[in-house]
């Protein structure tokens, strides 16, 4: 997506040193544009670990590239039984970085199944997890774009019956390209639209306590060109009964195969909302978040409580310098709940890359029917 | 209500100088506990203005003893013709400061209708003058006691059912005794029970974009010695989803005689919640939030539009300074819609200071034949 006017994924090799991989380094957004080079997997350790990056994806493909320069530092091991253990040492360590991050484990076992199975030397060895890095981050953002094409129609069938007037979507958190390689989830069939010339609005949910809404969304939004106004998590429900909600599309962190989708805390406020309303609710997801074993997500989905700081203290920007100030008195408690369960019931459809499908285990499973048990 | 282990109204004369008002100034909270001295009808004016005092009682209370401030003044005018249309002059002033505070206009009024009424001399005037700010905040806080007394039962109720674990309440926003002149409305059920020894704890919800919640209700339960936890708007649908809610009570701008309830921006997100999960959902009032005009309160309420800059920036303390950080880009849009409308349909009842009320028009009238038409 566009950044200043110029196209960027989250994460590449540099075109100066292939050796080098830059990401952009989210902590300083919205407030400044700061791409980082990380030049060993320790480094890249410390981005996943510190959240330079983070959003499912991203975090896959970073951990991708940090296998890419763990094989580069392992290729000086002398043979390839030294090389494989180097690097299975590496991905434990970039695994240890974020424990339930599934997509880290994933790209790490990815790159050292890929090794274990090359029969190669060491150049070949390396040459292999380059390829695979970059296959893995190319794959993030073919899902990302093809859920973008499979949304794309439902806004233009909104637009068509407006008469040119622009579709307001409403979207909570940061399921946008910066968690994603390119395109993001959420967002996908939101760029689709308006690069297609659809005109769209998207209200922005600040997505307390982290803000990923008003820092990372409409940042990203804005770089874009995308119209995009930002409100308060309360104010949802109020837009959605003036009639200025047309449509409704999150993310999601882990989403059953039956159609229960955990996504950020607020998120089941907005599905309520947007049914009592009468508005379509949509969830985008590679199929990579199905968790395919559980089948009641509003009670078997464990839910992450975060440190009660995030929720007393906010961080923002003041005379160019990033601060955190406190908003609630120093000694009262606060509760952190990172997500929330939104039931099937509420939820009018899964845009898959694959394509559409509704929140029903049948459904899905007719979109994969490979994971019929 | 207690601050630092004393007993406090939000407005008071002083014991040292009775012609003295004094105030807390809500603008340090919940950094510093400030008492300002308003020695003025012009300094009155400022407090209203500048937000030194907000709420709807409060800001009825507070005009109340401008009034008597200005009838000191205006007890030099010589005559009381002179102090009359001295006295009304300040009324115009104060009004002037917040006209769209209906409490305001209201306590002016009854305070020149007094004055007219009198047929007394200068110095039976301004001890009239007293007497009545006295009666304006006397009423208030005996209005939100009765309402604590109506509401008491509820939540006595629901700690039999849990045999001595504590009642877990949800409130939005700040309809605390700050906002009052005592006691508050929402909470005054909440002091009620914990004065009488029964268990509670509450779930205070942060109420962006103002944060109210995070720094005036926290603020004033922790005074008083009611357990209570900070959570984001986002985290109450997941808190009822799990049980960890008993009930919900909320104040309210505006109600109309039918039962549609106008009150702080996801308001009605808290009640959809509530009835998704059967959850009770109060809301308490005195009678003169009743609107007994409007019919039908979600399309008939004017919602007000706010800067959004308090969207764009939060207002917190660093290093004991309060200052404001910017969280969104700085060239993103931001909306602040200030209310939004719950319909009757997801209200379980009102708790008035006469007593509690389904929301309907029957039901409110059978409180207030009066009001009959």
């Amino acid at each position: 997506m566009q950044v200043l006017g110029k196209p960027y994924r989250t994460i590449w090799r540099s075109q100066e040193d292939p050796n080098i991989v830059q990401i952009i380094d989210q902590r300083h957004l919205p407030h400044r544009f700061v791409v980082e080079d990380l030049r060993t997997v320790d480094e890249v350790a410390i981005a996943i670990r510190d959240m330079h990056v983070r959003g499912a994806g991203l975090i896959g493909a970073t951990a991708g590239y940090g296998m890419y320069l763990a094989a580069l530092e392992a290729s000086s091991a002398g043979s390839p039984q030294a090389f494989l253990e180097a690097l299975e040492e590496s991905g434990e360590k970039l695994i240890a970085t974020r424990p339930t991050a599934v997509n880290l484990e994933w790209a790490v076992k990815r790159q050292l199944d890929v090794a274990q199975k090359a029969h190669s030397d060491l150049f070949g060895l390396v040459q292999l997890a380059r390829e695979t890095a970059d296959t893995i981050a190319d794959e993030d953002a073919d899902f990302c774009r093809r859920i973008g094409q499979h949304g794309l129609p439902l806004l233009r069938e909104i637009a068509e019956r407006k008469n040119g007037e622009a579709v307001n979507v409403l979207t909570h958190c940061n399921a946008g390209w910066l968690a994603f390689v390119d395109y993001g989830t959420a967002t996908s069939p939101i760029y689709a639209a308006h690069d297609a010339g659809i005109p769209v609005h998207v209200w922005v949910d600040e997505t307390r306590p982290r803000n990923q809404g008003a820092g990372l969304t409409a940042w990203e939004l804005g770089q874009h060109g995308v119209p995009h106004t930002v409100i308060v998590d309360n104010a949802g429900g109020y837009l959605m009964q003036q009639g200025l909600v047309d449509f409704v599309i999150t993310g999601t962190d882990r989403t059953t195969f039956t159609g229960d989708v955990a996504n950020k805390i607020g998120t089941y406020l907005k599905a309520l909302a947007a049914k009592d309303n009468g508005i379509p609710f949509y969830v985008a997801l590679p199929s990579s978040t199905f968790d395919w074993e559980m089948e009641d997500g509003v009670h078997e989905i464990p839910i992450e409580q975060r440190d009660s700081s995030e929720v007393k203290y906010v961080i923002g920007s003041r005379d160019g310098e990033v601060m955190e100030v406190l908003i609630t008195p120093e000694d009262s408690p606060a509760g952190n709940y990172a997500f929330d369960v939104t039931p099937r019931r509420l939820v009018t459809g899964l845009i898959t890359e694959r394509g559409i499908c509704g929140a029903a285990a049948d459904e899905v499973l007719r979109l994969f029917p490979e994971k019929r048990r």
